[in-house]
């Protein structure tokens, strides 16, 4: 006799599916074959918790390979580095046992204060979107399913399992759930988790547009809904809206609830099997660990992709790479104690660090140069600030050239909490000054979650290296950039702007009494401040290399009514070989709605030797041109003149081409209690409306009167109102025919 | 037998109440003796409409006096001056047989582009609710009935009768509604009237939340709702959400849907009484016209107010006013056809008009002083441009001084409309500059209903003179500012921003597809400025004088938990007599919400001579420290430092003082759903929770716990769930205990 399927089990076993057992492990149910899985943290490495009491603390856990969190490999716009990091987190999955890795978060950065953004990639979803989808996809093939989360708009830690995002559709669709979306279209991930927050005053893990009519409906997700850890409230509100497995647990209660409600009828119990399925479904991916990952190769991989994340945001009379230097002054206890992870459930016990210390006095002696060393601060307290600015100082002034490893303290980025300003900590920038004022030549090399302040020291060193947050090989990877071992090639996946108060998120952050407004709706990150014009320290996009990049040839041109083809011609013009990032944004003002002055709609990575030229092509979709039209309910793609633009980064333009498209926007709905200004615009509807109004006249005699302010004043009547009381020639019954004749019927307007 | 009362009138009399007969008048009940009642435009003069079709032409109107219109008395910061106009509007409106004068309009400029901005006092909530109060107060001692306007939120006019303005309720609050509130709380209007847009998602016409729960039951209005004109979509809906008379009329269909509803018993036939109860009531203000009113004295009355509303932005070098000048180049068409009022249904048919040229020829005259006019440049599209700027500079270079009468043509400041851009047309900012390039010195004075850029030309000329609209006597106001007659002593009721893309309202306005999203919250105009230390051309409260004054002796004492009084002393030390605005603001971070960094809370002008010095003294009410807190629905006061500021402008604060409040906010509710935060941070229970969590231990260890990151991670954490898995040794009962012994019974966080 075969085991009973799920559907076939008593209610009680059906619903034990739908809690965890323990804090990462799901309930076995032996009769039915299903055995428990695994979920461990942690996109960029898996957290193993080491004892039965499974909370958050690295100390107890076992190790594993800690990959460079989102926040670096973002900075690759490589999607091939996030395929490797989810192959790697994959193949270790399955080697420790685990049946579903929690990541990767693909929320936006609304805020660079958000306490959580070390986790995530981008402020652009597209980047997000292309980066997750190929981690998940890479994930997947391994065996163990991704959870893609925080499924929405867990934009920041702050009163973050109460706080109401309030976000309007439109923003939602192009800017909060479009990387959720590509990821779930395009890489089909196991599971989905719910967040904690709130979206327009309902709980994410209890929305039922968000988990079944968007996810399941739209997008043909057929995997579980999880729940963030702790965030179901209640039970059967959540499973009702599409939620599948609560974690963690036990919880009785909340499955005691789940029953009764069932018994009592108040539950549909084909709800209760449809979560079971899904929640059954997942167990295939359990498999016994095997313990086989090649850590040491893990290893060398992290040091290669974290290579690939960091950026060089200024490098002034090309003082890196270090060739030829005799003597190198490290200063910043970051040196020889790396900061390479955020805190919380991400945190990963590394299998090793590599510290930057070591790999540069491993370089430097190949080179026969030398590398003194000096702490400079301390981020235990430990120390005295000016004893131990004064030793840097003297290092600095000895050397020819001081690199300072400087940037936020672990406790500063960390689950749960949200930063409140953009600076580094006092003393070191005035370590930085201080060493700048002495040093011949000086290079800062941050690691950083999330975006800091480069003002009050910025025009004073030579050169910047945004290293983030590199993982456990970032020591190396970042020794090997400084000496040229490796042509930096990372861009910033997010703005550096020059003040917090410029910021979009400014107005609106971290919100209060429950609710958070996103105030400045899709114009999130450069979106805003190219369209505002606000000048930044570095835009979306921005970074360099030691060799140089020359773009040409553009060319754009429609494939549809709303689709185009791109192609462009880079050339490596310097000395190195190097990687270049081809950005392809588009520019339009087409449509009723605001339009960023420009938006990412393409992106592509490409590796040139020296003299060596390549076209890449792009087919951009249309989605690429598309706005989402809330009245229609429906994406859209507006007629009219769209610019696709190659940017050197968000700021700078280097190429742009024209194209016009026909677009796809003809059925806009009409009634008669639409104003007249929407009749006489419509594009279908517009110049026969004139015609009428005309009545014999000469139609410019009408489209005359229109441009006087009296009836400008009159423009946003509803043409039901109008015509009986200012164009009694047009009847109610004229305009229902003019509908019909077009094909809008008895359309109501939203 | 007396007449029957409006309630025992038949139904459809009754109904006949509730809409016009015609465009400007009610219908009159001979049955009951209530006559029709004649309601005209107009809060700065009155428009009256000269034929029976009575649309909005001004050339068929009869004349009326035009104020100052609200732009230019908000600039007086005077309650006298509005007072005055309001006083004079009501004896007008007797002489002229209206019942009730519509207006005033106390909406925030939220945009410096909104189209009706001139009908508009101020970009703050108190300066607009004092001055519009003392209108209302004024013009209805004379018998006549003011209809405060356009309630709510109709910041806008671009599809301005269906865009909805998403605003969130502490917003409201504390910006959109706060005038409206201390004008109906302190003036008690015989009307308020109903705007045209949708207040997050409900019409203002159909907004029971709006007109009857805020109005009526909270601010105690006992007048008559009526509706903005043409605004009333559904006559039903519209009376059981509050609306008394749905203007114009008439409106049988909506009368029979009215009849028909009562009728079916789908509306209470209370409703009906309530609302015919009220405009009943109104027409004890009808009186027959006397015609007695004094237009002459009118006239002067409008010259003097005028000269009080301008405001001196910029007077480098004395420049102004013109002692002693030889010979003035008067430059600019406005000079001799003058801008002084906006367009649509608040346009006045001037008795006469006082233009500046002819009354700058009298002083020069009087003086020995020549004056040479050039128009410069043509509002009407004749003339050459190039032509007419060639014969300006040619005037300007012969003098000792030109003034250029630059400002927006009266197209571009029309009810009904939005301005795209806050420039002035090109033409003129050519003229300007060509006429400073040209001329010794230059003053400009501005003619326009709302701010527009000084930029491209500011630095290049001598003094500003900002004239908004002045009403007819306008012309002549200005030639006594710029000749000394008069000392200016307008001060900005709105900032004058470097560029649109810097205002709040930049990200959204004026909205798309159905909606606004108010997404600056509370921090509008200054209130953003300052908060987010954005550069300004001139700051709110902005304006010279030909004198000089001193601020002292600033106190700030606590009358109670949640008020203060103040005093200082304001001297004028320099060498002419002249008023001084003293501007009172309140900073403080005290709260659970972001407070801008500070907020107008007072103000007074003063008249010094020479060497004269006074001590104002002002009460500090509850509301001046306090916010208006969704969760509580209610104003609260919060425990914690205010600052009293006396601020030159908002952006220069000359002295402060600080206070300490004990607030009024106590019983915050908490629930074991409330997060841990909200418990260890309630003023009342915080301490006893952690006694509770030390549960023996110090409760510095506690404390320290609280502070790391690991302990932030759950802060967010509902209690309930806290003490479950994390305080095993604190149990619910314990913490429900704690709310029974705090008076917080069983309070659910809303």
């Amino acid at each position: 006799m075969s085991p009973p399927t799920p559907g076939e089990l008593p209610l009680e076993r059906k619903v034990a599916l739908l809690s965890g057992r323990s804090y990462t492990h799901t309930e076995a149910i032996d009769e039915a074959a299903l055995p428990a899985i695994t979920l461990l943290d942690g996109p960029n490495g898996l957290r193993r918790p080491g004892d039965s009491t499974e909370h958050i603390d690295p100390r107890r856990a076992l190790p594993a390979t800690c990959f460079p969190p989102a926040v670096a490999v973002a900075s690759s716009w490589d999607a091939g580095v996030t395929a490797r990091v989810g192959a790697a987190v994959g193949r270790e999955a399955r080697a420790f046992g685990a049946a579903v890795s929690l990541g990767p978060g693909v929320n936006i950065k609304r805020s660079p204060l958000c306490g959580r953004n070390f986790e995530y990639y981008s402020e652009d979803p597209l980047l997000a979107g292309v980066l997750a989808a190929a981690h998940v996809r890479a994930l997947q093939e391994q065996g163990p399913g991704a959870s893609v989360k925080h499924f929405a708009a867990n934009n920041q830690e702050t009163d973050r399992k109460n706080v109401s995002a309030d976000v309007d559709e439109r923003t939602l669709r192009e800017i909060y759930l479009a990387a959720f979306e590509r990821v779930v279209r395009e890489a089909r991930p196991a599971t989905v988790m719910a967040s904690y927050n709130r979206i327009n005053g309902v709980h994410a893990c209890e929305n039922h547009w968000l988990l079944t009519e968007v996810l399941r409906d739209e997008w043909g997700f057929t995997g579980a809904v999880i729940s963030d850890w702790g965030a179901v409230g209640d039970r059967v509100a959540a499973l009702t809206a599409g939620l599948d497995l609560s974690m963690p647990g036990p919880d009785e209660d909340g499955d005691a609830e789940i029953v009764a409600a069932v018994r009592s009828g108040a539950l549909d119990p084909a709800v209760v099997d449809r979560a079971a399925a899904r929640v059954a479904a997942l167990t295939r991916r359990a498999a016994p660990a095997t313990g086989d990952a090649d850590l040491d190769a893990h290893h060398e991989l992290a040091v290669e992709l974290a290579a690939d994340s960091a950026v060089l945001l200024r490098n002034e009379r090309n003082v890196l790479p270090l060739d030829g230097v005799r003597t190198v002054a490290v200063i910043g206890e970051f040196a020889a104690a790396p900061r390479f992870q955020g805190g919380g459930s991400g945190n990963v016990r590394a299998t090793r660090v590599d510290a930057a210390l070591d790999a540069m006095r491993t370089l430097a002696a190949a080179r026969n140069a030398t590398v003194a060393y000096a702490p400079g601060f301390s981020t235990d307290g430990g120390g005295d600030p000016a004893a131990l600015r004064d030793e840097a100082v003297r290092a600095a002034r000895a050397a020819d050239v001081a690199v300072v490893f400087a940037g936020l303290p672990e406790a500063a980025e960390w689950e749960g909490t949200d930063r409140e300003s953009l600076s580094l900590p006092d003393e070191q920038v005035e370590l930085i000054r201080a060493t700048a004022a002495a040093a011949r030549r000086t290079v800062v090399v941050l690691s950083n979650g999330a975006v800091v302040s480069l003002e009050g020291w910025h025009d004073e060193v030579d050169a910047i290296v945004e290293g983030w947050l590199l993982g456990q090989g970032g020591g190396r990877a970042l020794a090997d950039i400084l000496f040229g071992v490796v042509n930096p090639s990372g861009r910033l996946a997010e703005t550096v702007p020059l003040r917090l108060q410029d910021h979009p998120s400014f107005l609106n952050f971290p919100g209060e009494q429950g609710h958070v407004r996103y105030g400045e709706g899709v114009l999130v990150g450069y979106r805003y401040f190219e369209t505002a014009e606000v000048p930044v320290r570095y835009p979306f996009g921005h970074g360099l290399s030691y060799t140089a990049f020359e773009t040409r040839d553009l060319r754009a041109v429609p494939t549809g009514p709303d689709t185009a083809e791109v192609s462009v011609t880079v050339a490596n013009t310097g000395a190195r070989t190097g990687k270049h990032v081809v950005q392809v944004y588009v520019a339009t003002g087409a449509g009723p709605v605001r339009r960023p002055l420009r938006e990412l709609r393409a992106f592509t990575k490409v590796e040139l030797r020296p003299g060596e030229s390549t076209t890449v092509e792009f087919a951009l979709d249309r989605r690429a041109f598309a706005y989402y039209d809330v009245v229609l309910g429906a994406w859209a793609v507006a007629p009219g003149a769209y610019t696709v633009q190659i940017g050197e980064n968000a700021s700078t333009v280097v190429a742009e081409s024209a194209v016009t498209l026909t677009g796809d926007l003809r059925d806009l709905p009409l009634s008669l209690d639409s104003p007249l200004a929407d009749w006489l615009t419509h594009p279908a509807v517009g110049p026969d409306v004139v015609r009428e109004l005309a009545a014999g006249r000469s139609e410019e005699t009408v489209r005359q009167g229109m441009r006087t302010p009296e009836f400008r004043m009159m423009s946003s009547m509803p043409i039901r109102k109008f015509v009986k009381y200012h164009a009694r020639g047009v009847s109610a019954g004229t305009l229902e025919r003019l509908l019909e004749r077009h094909g809008l019927g008895r359309g109501a307007r939203g």
